[in-house]
């Protein structure tokens, strides 16, 4: 069962969780004087509008209907019943998930790729640099650049260049241009750390560019959260009230926020991040001021974090490979209001492919380790003998990522 | 802007367009007795049910229920009006698509696939065997497959089991076996028409199996119907009447048959084919009897052919390399009623392109012989100064298929 809403009801206004946060959020501090970063110390890499909305305390700020005009190219996206998991999982609980694959870039992350090559257009720039790990994020700007005619350069970690052509070719259809990272190591194989420090450094030496980042900030979190809103209509046109528990797989958090954040004030609903157990943020690692990229080019931002050195090790969720974590996701889970899980690669691959072949569609690895904590959250219901709704976010198809399957199938998977 | 049905409002019986054909169909003959092929000579083969729709003459055959929640899954597809392509080609034409790329195998294929898998199962079959060139129509029954248990044997063109690994992972995740055809030859780069060979051997040779084919046959068209029935409704919530002309790709015929033959009898709708200039079976090739494998182990079909032993060129769009056609188009093509068009490849690789970067998603190869003539439609109504309403089947998304864009944008593309 799939709840689809018309073209007109894709949500006018982003949702600030900022004021309903359990403490308030701590600033970014500059690199050097580890003073309050201002809008001045941002203005080389971001348009206004956007430093605007990093700090805004308005419990809801407006989309631009130009922004509108191009989401409804796919949104608002389906709200799914998984039917056939809950029945050859035998569980009481109903699972639902919001399918973000549905984008032209195949996840959630033209959500915030077009407000922000919209705001940089608007204020006449006319390139972005940016950083990709396994590439769904400069897929999502190269098509929003595309829209906006504007001129995309992507940093791409090297060891998923090297791995994942058919990345590479999809930002460069829609004319993004695309190197490895580190750009001064051939024989380094990268990391988003790395990336982050090539886009930067992009950006802030050159006169007509501007830095774009695809999650961690708080105007990603923000632009994300159609998702979320989105979903409290279609559950209940499915007759549903509240979800008891949402899910969703966190690297930089924008996905789980997108979807959890306009949740944060029902204070009965379970909000939960899921993890990859070889790169631990949330619950491995610790609460404190850091590094957004290798280099420590960005401002410090506070946030769960393993060390800005950290390389976390290849695993196939690309997309979950980050040493740190968004500040708002960072600040729920600090003060209790979300929790976090994390998991093996095999585990999660595991319950990819009973979702594969139940349901029918192919999860990203990194939406696969959401799947992995709602198979859990099911199976206990079952054991419980309880009733309760799970939501999820349905963050990308794995389309561009079956050598993963390949190796799962094929016992090549580290674990 | 995007139409979409509620699940409840995929059609629940096909359109059987036998009775409203131009003149009657000619029988398939037996391959060595030259007579009329009955019941029993295919029954080895398919089951009872599909072979009562290959010869059906009602108007309407009704869905069963079982076939139907399954289609639910990503049924109905939406409606989309091209907007953006239409602002960028400054045409006065209103261009409509179905897009029956979002089905978990990534195009319309499942559409057959799911009652195919349906019917064999209900006769206790345990066991599929089929072709696949490019990998969708082996895709779209290795996903239908995993749903009812059936454990499928796809023989898959050698030259795109080497060249297309992702397609192969595709099948494997859902379960599907998958292997190079022609088998007894690994130096040859096989056709459709060798894989239908070794297919049809494996089912003829093996009790427990029966054999599946994607495309051509008369109920493969009927199932591929509730593609036009939804768009003439949703065409009406758009608030317009008919179409003017109705665009799709053509390979085995079964992607516009499936929009198109609902519209047949709709006097003024003109509809057309479309097909590879190196494969130009409608454009080029002469109505006659022919086998539909290159082995001569079917039954003789009445059909427009390049003769059962041509084997085309290896342009990417590999669902349109079938050296015959569907009775059905064929019949339709030879009375008038239909049109046929053959383009170049750098031709359509040009529209795939102007298609992407502008309403964002990436057609497949096929598709993007059908996204070539809407184009040159669109410019003919410009240069007419006359409003037009186009609707063309958006049979595929190119996911899978990056390298041929990737040739395209490096000048690697043979013409």
């Amino acid at each position: 069962m799939r709840w689809n809403l018309p073209s007109d009801r894709v949500p006018e206004a982003w949702f600030n969780v900022t004021p309903h946060l359990p403490e308030p959020l701590q600033p970014p501090l500059h690199p050097a004087t580890k003073e309050p970063v201002g809008p001045d110390d941002l203005a080389p890499l971001f348009p206004m509008a956007l430093i605007g909305q990093e700090v805004s305390a308005e419990p809801w700020v407006d989309i631009p209907g130009e922004v509108l005009d191009i989401l409804r190219l796919w949104r608002p996206t389906p709200l799914v019943r998984a039917t056939r998991l809950e029945q050859a999982l035998g569980t009481p609980a109903r699972i639902y998930y919001k399918d973000e694959s549905v984008s032209p870039a195949g996840s959630h992350k033209p959500n915030t790729a077009v407000p922000q090559a919209f705001y940089n257009k608007a204020e006449g720039v006319k390139r972005l640099s940016t950083e990709t790990g396994a590439g769904q994020w400069g897929s999502a700007l190269s098509f929003a650049g595309a829209l906006f005619d504007i001129d995309v350069m992507v940093y791409m970690v090297r060891a998923s260049y090297e791995q994942k052509p058919y990345r590479r070719i999809l930002m460069e259809t829609w004319g993004g241009r695309v190197v490895p990272s580190p750009v001064d190591d051939p024989s380094h194989p990268g990391s988003l750390g790395t990336a982050i420090s090539d886009a930067v450094r992009d950006a802030a030496t050159r006169d007509d560019t501007h830095y774009s980042l695809g999650s961690v900030l708080n105007h990603v979190l923000l632009h994300q959260t159609v998702i979320g809103q989105e979903a409290k209509e279609q559950l209940e046109l499915a007759g549903e009230r509240l979800p008891d528990v949402i899910i969703g797989c966190c690297g930089g958090g924008s996905n789980l926020g997108g979807l959890a954040l306009p949740f944060v004030p029902d204070a009965g609903v379970r909000l939960v991040a899921v993890e990859p157990s070889s790169c631990p943020t949330l619950t491995g690692g610790r609460f404190d001021y850091d590094f957004g990229d290798t280099a420590g080019m960005t401002p410090l931002l506070p946030m769960y974090t393993l060390g800005h050195d950290f390389i976390p090790p290849p695993i196939h969720a690309g997309g979950l490979r980050y040493h740190g974590d968004s500040p708002i996701i960072s600040n729920l889970v600090k003060a209790g209001r979300m929790e976090a899980v994390a998991y093996p690669q095999g585990k999660v691959f595991e319950a990819a492919l009973q979702f594969a072949r139940t349901q029918g569609t192919i999860p990203a690895p990194e939406t696969a380790h959401a799947i992995r904590a709602v198979v859990d959250e099911a199976l206990a219901a079952k054991e419980e003998g309880t009733e309760r709704v799970i939501l999820f976010g349905y963050s990308g198809h794995g389309l561009l990522d079956l050598q993963a399957y390949d190796d799962y199938l094929n016992d090549r998977l580290d674990a």
